[in-house]
């Protein structure tokens, strides 16, 4: 049964398929979209709008792709709200800090964490996000690994193995990096879509970030890497060299980091609630923009360097302190953040795609930056279903 | 008929009558309130919790007083995203742009403008808001002025007139003065309870804002100020000098300002939503509490320079940009808030003190500023029902 979606005030669709119309601009005004089936079947100036089997109304406000957050950590148990208050008041953020949060989770059982993702999903979805990633790493036993993300694959099918978050206290680095390119990846990779690891001083080197992609690659995963949040390194040149679709965080880039993102095609995933909730310095959006890398913006949600499940304070973040358009932050947090999960059937409102999309309380995307913390947000449609 | 709200993780009460025992507490932990006929009858230890004819369990969540805005421009029409956009791509904030709102403000009909208002206010509630403070000052002539003052009447009893926002273009400073030092102020008199002047370059200098302030007080308003906001300048040391419960803004503040305003007892009112929108440098709240200051926290919500509705947000950029703690950004927009509208019967939840709460999707106050941009508020009550 088809849907008409009229009186659309705004409508962002991010089509370049120019057809010498106003139905090939990326941003349509007085717009209709129809969805059949789950999937957007026509989109276009509501003067032109076809016929459908049923008519809704959205009374002159903006539709907008639901939001991809391609990079969260949403199985966890606990919660770091002291440590956040300390850091506020002076404690400078250290990754050793994940630790409390893996024996939290290592307490919990199955159903907790389950119950708890799905809190978080559903938060998620309230703000506009239709599509998550989700990653594990608070488990760091093979046994903990494989059942944090047996809960992350009943939210999502981007689910990403990071049993090289940090090095567990019982182990040394050697051992632990054979745990995670051996038994741990067997059992992880059945339940994973991706690898990731966090190359940082305190977590893993360049060396062990190397030899970890390569063997989740080896076992069907394809990589993705957490690199350069804390400081300046190499991790970011290694994302370039092993042709990553995306690489998160950013933060330090001298010039060759940025030329490398460039020459690969690699997208540079900001992550600013990060450096919001860590008070450090932002990453330069503009400068990665004006070099010709491609930026997508997402959460990191997670309980320990930053607890926002928002990506319109994303949004509102990357305007203010990033150097970005509205127009650029929201299409980094749908259609960029889609490609930085190769999918190209979200993220967007085109012929084909799915209609996962969400009405704001709000005649204009840029309402996203213009009205700060507000939940704008008033309705989300899933599959072409109102959830 | 009594009601006893149970299970409750954290109560923020914010009393200081302490009695030797957990009751005298301002946060309890492990606590329960109980509720009649609009007001706070009790609260302590969930253990000592007395009978009600009712219980309502809250699941172990937060409970804290619901947030008093004390400053708020919600009577207007229009929408200035297009300059929000400009300016963060670099344009300055001119307070001029303010003429634009009043002329579709003054194009809107009273039914238009009441329709406007209810919808921010619901959106206010629905963020934790339980009584805000909302201005004129988008008319500029006595009819608008009076009427926008009506408009604000139906949603409020805080209402300030502000006639005395810019000069409009059809005044020289001197006959505009006069008019809102006049026959405005006499009608605007019967719907207002407070004054208020934007004592800035560009808008009023500070001795017509003494004329217009003490003109006010003869007519039976309480002054209040706009000062500091765009440079250094003696719009707070007339604050002082006037002993106004309370001046809004204070972004530049010399140490005589800082000095005299404590010397006064004068509430600092900060509105770091306005530097978020404006791209300028945050006030230093930590420098004032430090001093002796009381700081209150407001959205300032506006179409112009700052278009948030969200007291969370405030929190949030209070704890990340301002050197306040979590606690004391709370206490800001809740207490401190109420103390700024000369108000000690909300912004707690101590016996007498009325009912008005919320309940937080979180176990302690903390999460507020742990979780930006996440909507935590969960449930509002007003005068003992929820809402
Ligand atoms: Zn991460
Ligand atoms: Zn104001």
């Amino acid at each position: 049964m088809s849907t008409l979606i009229t009186n659309i005030a705004e409508l962002v669709t991010w089509t370049d398929d120019d057809q010498g119309d106003q139905s090939g601009q990326p941003i349509l005004e007085a717009a209709a979209m129809v969805v059949d089936r789950g999937r957007v079947a026509w989109v276009g100036p509501a003067t032109e709008a076809p016929a459908a089997d049923t008519a809704y109304d959205v009374g002159g406000r903006a539709v907008i792709p639901g939001f991809v957050d391609s990079h969260s950590h949403l199985v966890f148990a606990g919660d770091r709200a002291e440590e956040f208050t300390a850091r506020m008041a002076g404690e400078p953020y250290a990754a050793g800090g994940i630790r409390t949060t893996v024996r939290a989770t290592r307490a919990a059982t199955d159903e907790q964490l389950t119950a708890h993702v799905g809190h978080l999903v559903r938060e998620m979805q309230r703000q506009g996000t239709t599509t998550v990633e989700i990653k594990s790493g608070y488990g760091l036993t093979t046994l903990d690994e494989v059942r944090s993300l047996a809960v992350a694959r009943q939210f999502t099918e981007e689910t990403t193995f990071l049993g090289a978050h940090v090095v567990p206290e019982s182990s040394t680095p050697e051992e632990y990096v054979d745990l995670v390119t051996g038994p741990m990846l067997v059992r992880a990779a059945e339940h994973a879509r991706w690898i990731d690891v966090f190359c940082e001083t305190g977590a893993f080197d360049v060396d062990q970030a190397r030899t970890i992609l390569n063997a989740g690659r080896a076992h069907g995963l394809e990589p993705r890497m957490h690199a350069n949040q804390l400081g300046h390194g190499p991790g970011v040149q290694l994302a370039a060299e092993l042709g990553l679709v995306a690489v998160d965080h950013c933060t330090y880039l001298s010039d060759a980091d940025v030329d490398a993102l460039r020459d690969a095609g690699t997208i540079a995933t900001l992550l600013p609630g990060v450096e919001f909730s860590t008070k450090q310095p932002y990453p330069d959006a503009r400068r990665l923009l004006d070099a010709g890398v491609r930026v997508a913006l997402a959460s990191d949600c997670n309980p320990g360097s930053c607890f926002t499940s928002s990506i319109p304070f994303c949004i509102a973040l990357a305007v203010r302190e990033m150097g970005m358009t509205p127009t650029q932050a929201l299409r980094a947090v749908t259609e960029t953040g889609a490609a930085a999960l190769r999918r190209d059937d979200i993220g967007r409102l085109t012929v084909g795609s799915r209609a996962d999309f969400a009405v704001l309380d709000a005649p204009s995307h840029l309402h996203l930056a213009y009205r700060p913390g507000v939940p704008l947000v008033s309705e989300i449609w899933v599959g072409g279903r109102r959830i």
